[in-house]
């Protein structure tokens, strides 16, 4: 019965993305017309943050003080050898190594304290390598930009050194607390995941906020489900097809609505092939260039779903690496009372 | 005058030092007859996460209810290329390099977009690579253990993979929400940053909370001020015969004032020479394979320090790096009415 | 015509593969009768490097004076990020990364210089990251054992610590100078690369030694062509379902021929699936393990087959990786005289 | 009797330093007026390896047909974890890392074969990372340019992308095969190794070559031993104010002798503080811009100097490293009749 339901949703479906598909190519066509270019802040010329200026302690206390249990849900995937990353332009994926073991320091005696202090000290140690866009991580504004600058006209002829940039790096992200909504696509459509290369448009998620009974307020954290989380441990399948965020869906939600920043359970938040003949990444363009807004990829958002959980005090922060283009994040969500 | 100050006060401490190495002396020798073993877990025999087990949803509500302001204090410190670490038995330290640049990709389409696709869309991607124990971070059970075991039992033989630990790894630990306090110890004893090789004493920490007008309870954070911080951006200073937290002390925030996790602002929040002649890492032992409490090293306390905030709600989530023996982590303080 | 006759070819490769794997299972039985034990060293209970010690001073003068025009061929692949590499384990793939750019010192200033030094010299450096069993490079003795031993009995309780093997690591290969033979199956077949998963037999090195009339001495270099170079800059080619040679064939090569050192241009010198069912690498550890013979694999061989160079000085020296089970290496041959 | 020696020794030189420093100043103000200017190539526009097109088939043979015994020296030194780098400006240590161990596997069952196969199959894999000009290595013309141009006119805005060099990259290194002359300056002023920071002269080589009774010759690779490497298992020794080649040193050698090749046993060739003040490596981009003469750093020239052995067969072949500035190299020495 249940697959058989499957069946017919996928149908549907696929008659809808074959009608969806059509339009996009209408709309690229459209979308081609139209200029890209890096934002300016209304914030300042030293703007490095963009729409995370919405954040205020004021902001912050309105949500955390409407936390209702404590009970607190992890949206974040682990790090393992193994795991799905980006690898089609030859970014490293996620390597881990033991530097110290407790056998280990016994033959080699590192600290010169005998075999005897070794066998007593059991020393574990590691160490880690990675792309910076792996696992559950936001990305910075440098991350893309447009014709050689980035949100608020830095430009890599200036402010790129060889240790990453002098603007926007991941060290100038602040903590982010602030009221999170969790929009359940593949809930609302009734499937596990969204099929393969769906894109998620705005009356997806205005359909999907109507069911919910939610709605969005300038400043939201707001995240976007496709269930691929669920395909995160096989990377093959994880990084096959999946589909993402349409580029019409994040301007409502950045326009429209006020969205501060943007996540989803999927490798790049954006579906692939690009909606833009002229633009490889256009939604990464758009939110990071144009309009000064981060998001975050690889999320877990699958308990949430599990227990419909759909408005929270959302909380992260990144790792400050400095002049990074990404960093790694284990974003918390702490239901609120209504 | 502040100078003759710092001078007087160094040579009080001065003195105070020596005589506190003699006492050291004689702790030594009767450490030394206190056999050490790992602990068994009083949360059964599957528990990986030690102290931790104290935090609940309620304890977490408590403290989250009592946030005053949404004023947010970040405690963690950047991460840079020639930023300090601990590498004297040969531990990498922490790279950062760009894998992809906006000039680079036009030269080297790596896309096979071409230069007009690359021109246009200015990309920058970067990895890391670092071990596990630099920067703030969060020491995994598994750190260190004793002859051959970690914490609550676990062999290196049965349990320690070519890919970490398969028990206390770093992906275990949760995300932590707790009352948190913290102890200015250098503010207490009237300095900047406590002296080379300092230890911090048990009457240090009753001291400072006395004069703080603050007091411990079971479940807590505790995060102790050295103020060795101040030198993080000087590697050679900060890594210099820093002062850290005697053994004495650790026994007392765990055993008699029922400390949840510890934390401080120095490398490795012990100081050496080591407070035992059979063990080179005595507090590291004690805590994590004893205890089963894990604790925050190189953490950044000074603007806690400058405001005095001195109770808040601790919230922080290490990344999930399987196996792993310790974690970066971005831990947040929010001030609490009292 | 060429596609009719490689068919046809095919046809009769796949009819004698057919034959050849039932053979091959019924080798497979009366070899899994055969116990596998690690070798002990007729050179002495310190030896590190197996049938290198047969390589000696009036050796290596025996073939070098027989150079004949100082013409040199280059047997080595490329490293570049992207490269083929064996991943199947989770181990690091081929990164190479740029420390510093002309520009980029421009914009950091890393030697605190100023603009217009760093304008003046253009530094770039540049670092990498891999494997060490990949492109050309040679297995160490250590790489497989048998039952917790390598050759000549060294364990990994005593011998292996934290930083690689106290014996037999890479650092104590010597340079190696030797008559070199290329034996090319590929040719001989009259194919430009075997079939998938083709396994070279002993007959096919004695045919393609007849026809090519050359013979084996003791001490020789013996490299196998297989043709799969040809395919190094697809990786998915690569990697994909190679050719080999078979244990039967090295077994003839080391104990009837005395070859010293072997090579392929394939990945791992065997093929896939493995010869017993009791052991995945036979060829493995039969050569390193039990005889002490190393090999080198993944070589370039192309240009001597192409020019039909079968006998030359063979010239070689791996870098002296401390501890390490393999090292890069780039090795030439000089054509002799008859 | 031996310490006075010496110390007398090191008066004279100390002595003579005091003059040749101030002679230096004098020789900076006159090369301060000298332009620098990367050279272009006598060997056509595509040139990529400068000097090395002097080696020719006929030149390799007549330097391989002199080889005397077969008897090899090895001019390299180890890598290890803890070994010797240039890290002022940040790059990466030597790391090493087990990939795979016997126990390992058998914990983790990577393979999914499971124990009793692991158990028998003792793997051990590894992985390195490290800056390219680490150990004994050849620096590649791109290395250090002059004016955002290298050796040839290339220009990192054309030629540089994110993996490398498009032009003289590590992989357009030709094996090198020529007459070796290596003189030791050490000897010549009967000292172990140079006093720090000293500077060996055209006069040094010419005493030291008169003494050695050998005479340069167009082509051939010349190898300076200033002792250095004795030092190299104590990096912070080895990398403390070093003695290295003046540029009047290296203009003679390649001016009026015609050398193809240089090396040296210290960290850089040249020493420091740099010889003029506007150029922090002036020996470098010499060589490498203006001249296209490539150099090798970091020699283990220590056993050619106890068997007094001056003239050789240099034979070397560094890792075909894409696009790098740098690469690794085991070169050997094989003593020549004369």
């Amino acid at each position: 019965m249940k697959d058989m339901k499957t069946t017919t949703a996928n149908k549907t479906i696929m008659a809808a993305t074959s009608l969806l598909l059509a339009g996009l190519l209408a709309l690229q066509n459209s979308f081609a017309e139209q200029p890209e270019r890096v934002g300016t802040s209304p914030w300042g010329a030293d703007d490095q943050i963009g729409a995370l200026n919405l954040m205020t302690p004021e902001s912050r206390l309105a949500i955390l003080s409407r936390i209702a249990s404590g009970e607190t849900y992890d949206l974040s995937v682990e790090y393992f050898v193994g795991m799905p990353s980006f690898h089609h332009l030859g970014d490293p994926g996620y390597q881990y190594w033991l530097t110290h073991t407790p056998r280990g320091t016994v033959v080699d005696n590192p600290n010169g304290l005998g075999e005897r202090m070794n066998s007593k000290v059991s020393y574990t140690g590691d160490a880690i390598s990675m792309y910076t866009h792996m696992g559950t991580h936001i990305d910075a504004l440098n991350h893309f930009g447009l014709d050689g600058k980035i949100w608020n006209g830095f430009t890599s002829d200036k402010h790129l050194g060889d240790k990453g940039w002098k603007k926007t790096g991941a060290e100038t992200i602040p903590p982010i607390i602030a009221r999170g909504v969790m929009i359940d696509v593949a809930a609302y459509k009734g499937v596990e995941a969204l099929t393969n290369n769906y894109r998620v448009s705005a009356d997806d998620l205005k359909g999907a906020l109507r069911k919910q009974g939610v709605r969005l307020a300038k400043g939201d954290v707001v995240l976007i489900r496709t269930g691929q989380a669920r395909h995160y441990h096989e990377a093959a399948k994880y990084l096959h097809d999946y589909p993402g965020v349409s580029l019409e869906a994040v301007k409502w939600l950045v326009e429209q609505q006020g969205a501060m920043l943007l996540g989803a359970d999927n490798l790049s938040l954006e579906a692939f092939p690009p909606e833009r003949a002229d633009n490889w990444v256009p939604v990464h363009t758009y939110l990071l260039a144009e309009r000064g807004v981060m998001f975050i990829e690889q999320m877990f958002l699958e308990d949430l779903s599990r227990d419909r959980v759909y408005e929270f005090a959302f909380i992260a922060a990144s790792l400050k690496l400095r002049g990074a283009s990404g960093s790694p994040m284990r974003p918390i969500a702490l239901p609120v009372v209504k």
